[in-house]
């Protein structure tokens, strides 16, 4: 037997299939700078004293219990491409990493319905899928893991017509603080819908790591659509870019994407990218159907954007083209990096109604000019949801704490239009102040009194959330 | 000041605005009657100590206090539609009828929401909305309210489009066991997304009065579609309108209702309604949209059900026309009783993967042949959901235990094809065995658990789920 001693806790000792760093070529550096990788300019980097791989979910429990009996902290890992610290071990512990559970189980092609092991990503489902004409479309952009994506309750760019994680999560097995093994809905139960007790499901979709390990989830499928057409279109306003998102919805046009880059966004991409879209605000649209019924979605919708103002569509059908119009879309992130070399990117993340995010918008970026920060624009427009994509010198103190004052105010002026201050990407190390601004006294401290029913004595993914 | 003693549970006093029995016009015996409607052929009458008629959610939190200090059961009541004797005071207590609280509040149209009082009904709704374009699909068939569908996790035939109750509350205002008023979400706050701290909100919706009472609910709402168009198909077995089913899923036409009726619900239905559809496995649909898309969907819905050997369609466009289609299915509950004059209803419900569907509804029917009993099959086929409409003589003692035997029966093959026991209807006093056997003892010690820590005295509709 090969036994890990856990620095820092009293000396615990852990089995042998818990590899450590060094071994099995993955050094604890590489992993810390994984779970580091994309918000390190905003939350400090914290190791853990120690990163396992399990390889199975009796694994993941029989190391769940050893940590319970030394109270050793938890921090499960996916991919780390949470963006609210999710995975920083403040309280040291235990690192679960869990890509060598990465196993697509039991897919029911009739039934709509597949289950996944905690290290598939969604890309890696996506290509398992490819010849069975479905697919799963919750797509955050980070090819992130769908357990990581389950826990963090994250969406993206389809939700408007698929919806997020808690619509399409049917079942997961968590290995809880103690050690023991539970399915939400039940083993191995997959009907579409159900009334049978609490939903225990999507008590622990968003619940982070704090309340348990995820180690499979049953996932909801969908039929690949016969068609997708992409459009582009540039508006003289924000708020035309949402009032035609509005009637849009309004008129019962099932637009799968519905996404807004703003005049800073579009500059930012157009240099990046070497392309030349107006320097305005902007809607990128994509539908799914049937060539008829594209048709239609296409000419109602551009009906509607042309009374609104809006330029003429720039349209695309083949997956090359729709590949190329999204290209700005896609490469945002590495666009606005660009803007400044050398310097790190940190995305904020609000939702507010949808009629509030002209007001909102036109608001933030008068914040964003009379602080001096870099901040373009992108948001799922359908659902109310978008980022500043903010661009600081992480050595920059004085610039650091402007940055972290502006999404504070941004975070504030959703909450004050009825909003909140995260729509997907999680509550983390980063927003837990806030979230009491949101929910109040009362619903932190139910929130707390769950969390302290299931894990006593606070060993999962200590300090995040609450 | 107008007191109420509350006999048996120490003589506890309640406040003036709790309207007793007798007052306001209307009798306890009214009010038990109303919560017992349709499920007392199985569900045993059980009445409160005392009706109150609250209306505010100050009346109601100074309510439960009181019943807090004096230990006394608080049951929740809507309309008492529900069907597996949520409503039913078994251990005595004080029944909150809700109907008091029956505004619709803060309506923002462009934003797709509305906020409800707990005595609003879908059809109330509906009214109020009539001339905004807008409309709330969630229909369980009787015109329950709206925060009792949320309360039981209601669905019924629109849920295979646009979901169940679980997809379609954004926020709900709930008076704990100790008075105290959470905002799931944070008061007033309606993104239509969030991954913000713990998903309160859906561990409310389903817990059917066990947690809390519901005192508000923030709805999603949609645009009412441009044009509807019902068709009606009949088929020469199970496995062929299911695999029709599958097959339109699998197209990804956006059918709105995909409703399956048995050769012996279609018999009673002809036989109440003076109609003639052919007496076999049948399904009713609805398509929901433009009307080039609608000709598509029909289309292709035509060409798929015609190669599984079904009738040509009967359809309808008008409205007056599209009622006379659907009044077999509407009629569903009236023709079953019809079939034995004098005799009581009872509807069970089960959910399943879809492609187990033909399995388990012929295996169903061969056992209610076998039984004697008369229980003919409507069911939600797009979502794997349906029901046996059991009808029974309540004062054949016999007859009773058959059809309680035989529900458990149809329960535990469902529990045995994957599925759950309840897909819509809830657990309830009916379903709690079946509760315990579909999600594990470890599930419920969870579920046992955070009842617990929300209502540690057992005082929220007591020996209901749990």
């Amino acid at each position: 037997l090969y036994h890990i001693t856990c620095r820092g806790h009293g000396g615990a000792v852990l089995p042998a299939f818990c590899a450590v760093a060094g071994e099995d070529g993955v050094s604890l550096g590489t992993a810390v700078r994984e779970q580091h990788g994309r918000d390190e300019s905003v939350h400090s980097c914290r190791p853990p004293d120690v990163v396992v791989w399990p390889r199975s979910v009796e694994e993941v429990s029989a190391l769940a219990k050893i940590c319970h009996r030394h109270r050793l902290p938890i921090v499960p890992f996916g991919t780390g491409t949470g963006l609210e610290g999710g995975v920083g071990a403040v309280k040291g512990g235990v690192c679960f990493s869990l890509r060598k559970m990465d196993r697509v189980l039991d897919l029911h092609q009739e039934d709509f319905d597949v289950t996944v092991e905690p290290g598939v990503t969604r890309k890696a489902l996506n290509s398992y899928l490819r010849d069975t004409g479905l697919w799963f479309p919750v797509d955050p952009g980070a090819d992130a893991s769908l357990c990581g994506m389950a826990a963090t309750s994250a969406s993206g760019t389809n939700a408007v017509r698929y919806g997020t994680m808690r619509e399409n999560v049917l079942n997961l097995e968590v290995v809880l603080a103690d050690g023991t093994v539970l399915h939400t809905a039940g083993e191995g139960r997959r009907p579409r819908k159900t009334s049978a007790g609490y939903n225990l499901t999507n008590l622990f979709v968003g619940s982070e790591g704090t309340l348990g390990v995820l180690t499979k989830a049953t996932l909801r499928l969908y039929g690949i659509p016969e068609l997708m057409v992409s459009t582009v279109c540039s508006f003289p306003s924000v708020q035309a870019a949402v009032d035609s998102t509005v009637q849009v919805l309004q008129a019962g046009i099932p637009i799968a994407r519905i996404e807004f880059l703003d005049d800073v966004m579009m500059d930012a991409c157009n240099r990046f990218s070497g392309l030349s879209y107006a320097v305005s605000p902007t809607l990128f649209l994509e539908f799914h159907g049937s060539e008829k019924s594209l048709e239609e979605q296409v000419t109602i919708t551009e009906d509607i954007t042309r009374g609104n103002g809006g330029s003429d569509f720039s349209w695309a059908q083949d997956a090359e083209t729709r590949g190329q119009l999204w290209k700005a879309r896609h490469d945002a992130w590495y666009a606005a990096l660009a803007l400044r070399p050398g310097c790190k990117a940190y995305a904020t993340d609000v939702c507010v109604p949808i009629s509030l995010l002209p007001h909102i918008i036109v608001e933030t970026k008068k914040d964003l000019t009379e602080n001096r920060l870099t901040g373009p624009i992108a948001g799922h427009v359908g659902d109310g949801n978008f980022h500043c994509l903010m661009v600081l010198d992480p050595d920059d103190p004085d610039e650091v704490q402007r940055v972290h004052q502006f999404t504070e105010r941004l975070a504030r002026r959703a909450l004050s239009l009825n909003g909140t201050c995260t729509g997907e990407h999680g509550v983390g190390l980063g927003k837990r102040a806030l979230l009491q601004e949101e929910v109040g006294p009362l619903a932190i401290d139910v929130m707390r009194r769950l969390k302290a029913t299931l894990d006593p004595e606070n060993l999962m993914n200590p300090g995040k959330i609450l």
